[in-house]
């Protein structure tokens, strides 16, 4: 019988669900798949694990990818600094390396495959993207035979969570964020969820696997959520928009655009139906159309399944040849990118107003799909208009919010919102 | 530059598509792969293929697999008989066999991955259940770690362009049948998608994938679609339900359970929101919880691509070992299979009748969760009468119907749909 013996790094929730997930599942990979698999050892800062004393534990983490008692070493700590370190000495050491940080993969999967690849050990990442939903093996496998013109997504349970609660309950954003945090859906610092950066760095090893192109988070125009208002969400819901965190690859003509941004789709659409902390990926194929893919987006099990499925199909041979898939860089640019857009303003209350912003929208070629004033929003002498915007490119909207600051009649900022017909 | 030499046998709609994307793939296949892929025979009654002049035709499809210039063959001729023959021949002839036809696997694929075994060739079936959606990868390899407890899903397009017209258009079962063969979503001869013949057989092929265990069309309980009225599409929409064809698998305590019937779902459901012709898979895992996969379930262009998934995994070696994963018949039973239920019958307009079948329902221990009666509806002097009860087993409801039956009040026959809340 094939044997594995794993150097666990990291034992957080997640690296402590991975190993009650190895001790449990024992019995079923080895009846499946005849694969003996047991964790040889822990690297733990506090040098032991409460619940997990039958394994050896060493305290610098570092020493894992060392030891002879080690085949895999699976990476739990997130960050980057610390885990790239990590990853390198494991695979020059010949141990094959399996991880769920989707940032280590963003900035550095080209170095770290070429090292995988000169030691004749794998590198694995399903964990990395969509915690519980196997997106990595879709497209590598399910969808190889087609070209992907495009894929977009809900990558960031944290956001879809914030902004399901805002729109269901009418939370605040603060509000809807703090109940995120006691419902361990959000980290105490929720900085990497709310600036867009976790969705932008799952956005770019999409890309990378979609279209057979290394990208970097500098390809990714990310933007975070956290200056929705609930005002934007209750418009939306008047126009039968939902707001989702989405996150979008598209490939036109050997052109790229990649984005991570909040962003308003129709109620009817199948990713408007993805709620609270659940992920989704929609991949639009030349020949297939479009296939879904939801499922938990994070969570300890769901994401120690998938660093448990890498570790077998290492076992069975079955690996990602990523030099096979990744030869040249990708390039990517945000300002072609076309959707209608979605503007809130508040504009003084008199005579004429929506006639020169009329007119501003008309001068840069924009038409209004749909206007909303109402009487009734009135505050003091300033008055909330929302205008529906047919599709134009982003320079062009940028351009026309340029103008329509530049009126005396435009109070306050602007908000914009792209509106995505998928 | 490793080669592969297509005998393709069937030139229909899909066979036709499959050539195309084989000659429109070449160069993405190449570059991507590294692999040079060809179709060296058709195999055709008609001796001829128009469109498709430069490639060698000869006229019995038997012959293709007997040939030297072939090293896969490719059936997408349908029906049992003679494709079984066919595998067969391949396969014993040392060529690699790929298929889109469900009855094929669901009847014989046992036999035919030992003599796939034997011959050390592959044998390749993503396309046979859900066209477009690689699902038979993403149970075998991305869900592989989890123990799946059950899935639930739309597994026949025809019958959802169907009900989804029903729904939404009011057409009676029969305008939409024939618009469904006028669009061409269902055949001429449409019993294999209207009996749930043809959902049974998918049943199968994902019940033996899921549950590691060999099933049979014996092990499914189907139901047909032709029995269904507007009338409970309506019904069902007052109690924000709506009706789908529903594919399910269940597993508990090594007990199976396997069905493929239309049911109510609840609105908010996600498999709600599949609609006209598309398929959609649920699956259930002990670890990860629910991950829903959606897509098109046939059509030649997604079929034709998952049967090219399957000849680039035949390249790469990235091969399905049959035999790893199935070891043992599945046993099924379906009496214990428990569920909510929707009862319409018509009853004679008189006092006490609904004092009478509400003790029907509590002498076999049903509650009732909801019950409609409208003067409005009334004909004659009979009038239709809606209850929806609480979650009871098959041989409870079966019993309750036929004691219903024996009631002089109840008029006509009982139309009973299954409430599943997935």
């Amino acid at each position: 019988m094939k044997k594995l013996r794993i150097g666990l790094c990291g034992t957080g929730n997640v690296g402590f669900a991975f190993a009650e997930t190895i001790i449990n599942s024992k019995s079923l990979i080895n009846q499946n798949y005849g694969l003996d698999l047991s964790i040889s050892l822990i690297g733990a800062r506090k040098g032991k694990v409460p619940g997990l004393e039958n394994i050896k534990v060493i305290k610098d983490i570092q020493e894992v990818p060392l030891s002879d008692e080690v085949d895999v070493v699976v990476e739990l700590i997130g960050g980057v600094e610390e885990s790239f370190k990590l990853a390198k000495a494991a695979l020059n050491n010949k141990k094959h390396f399996v991880t769920a940080n989707k940032a280590l993969i963003a900035a550095h999967s080209k170095e770290l495959f070429e090292i995988a690849k000169q030691n004749q050990v794998h590198l694995g990442f399903e964990a990395s993207v969509a915690g519980g939903i196997p997106i990595i093996r879709v497209i590598r496998d399910g969808l190889m035979s087609n070209q992907i013109n495009s894929f977009a997504g809900i990558l960031n349970g944290t956001s879809n969570f914030i902004f399901s609660k805002m729109a269901e309950e009418g939370l605040s954003f603060e509000t809807a964020l703090s109940l995120a945090q006691k419902e361990g859906f959000a980290e105490p610092d929720p900085t990497f969820d709310i600036s867009g950066q976790d969705a932008a760095q799952k956005t770019c090893i999409l890309a990378t696997l979609s279209f057979f192109k290394h990208a970097v988070i500098e390809n990714v125009h990310y933007e975070g959520i956290d200056n929705i208002s609930t005002q934007d969400i209750d418009y939306g819901k008047q126009l039968q928009l939902v707001l989702k965190p989405l996150s979008i690859g598209m490939s036109k003509n050997n052109k790229f655009t990649l984005g991570s941004f909040p962003a308003f789709v129709k109620e009817k659409s199948l990713l408007a139906s993805i709620q609270n902390e659940s992920n989704a990926v929609l991949m639009n194929t030349e020949s297939t159309g479009g296939t879904m893919y939801a499922g938990p987006g994070a969570g300890a099990k769901p994401t120690s399944n998938s660093v448990l499925t890498d570790i077998i199909d290492i076992a069975r041979g079955k690996i990602f040849d990523y030099q096979e898939f990744v030869k040249t860089s990708l390039d990517a640019s945000f300002e072609d990118f076309s959707c209608g857009h979605y503007l809130r303003m508040e504009v003084s209350d008199e005579a004429g107003v929506i006639a020169k912003i009329s007119t501003v929208m008309a001068e840069n070629g924009l038409s209004i799909d749909n206007l909303i004033q109402k009487e009734l929003d009135k505050k003091e002498d300033v008055i909330p208009l929302v205008i529906v915007t047919s599709n134009s490119e982003e320079k062009v909207i940028q351009k026309v919010i340029s103008d329509l600051r530049e009126l005396s009649e435009v109070k306050n900022s602007i908000s914009h919102l792209r509106i995505l017909d998928i």
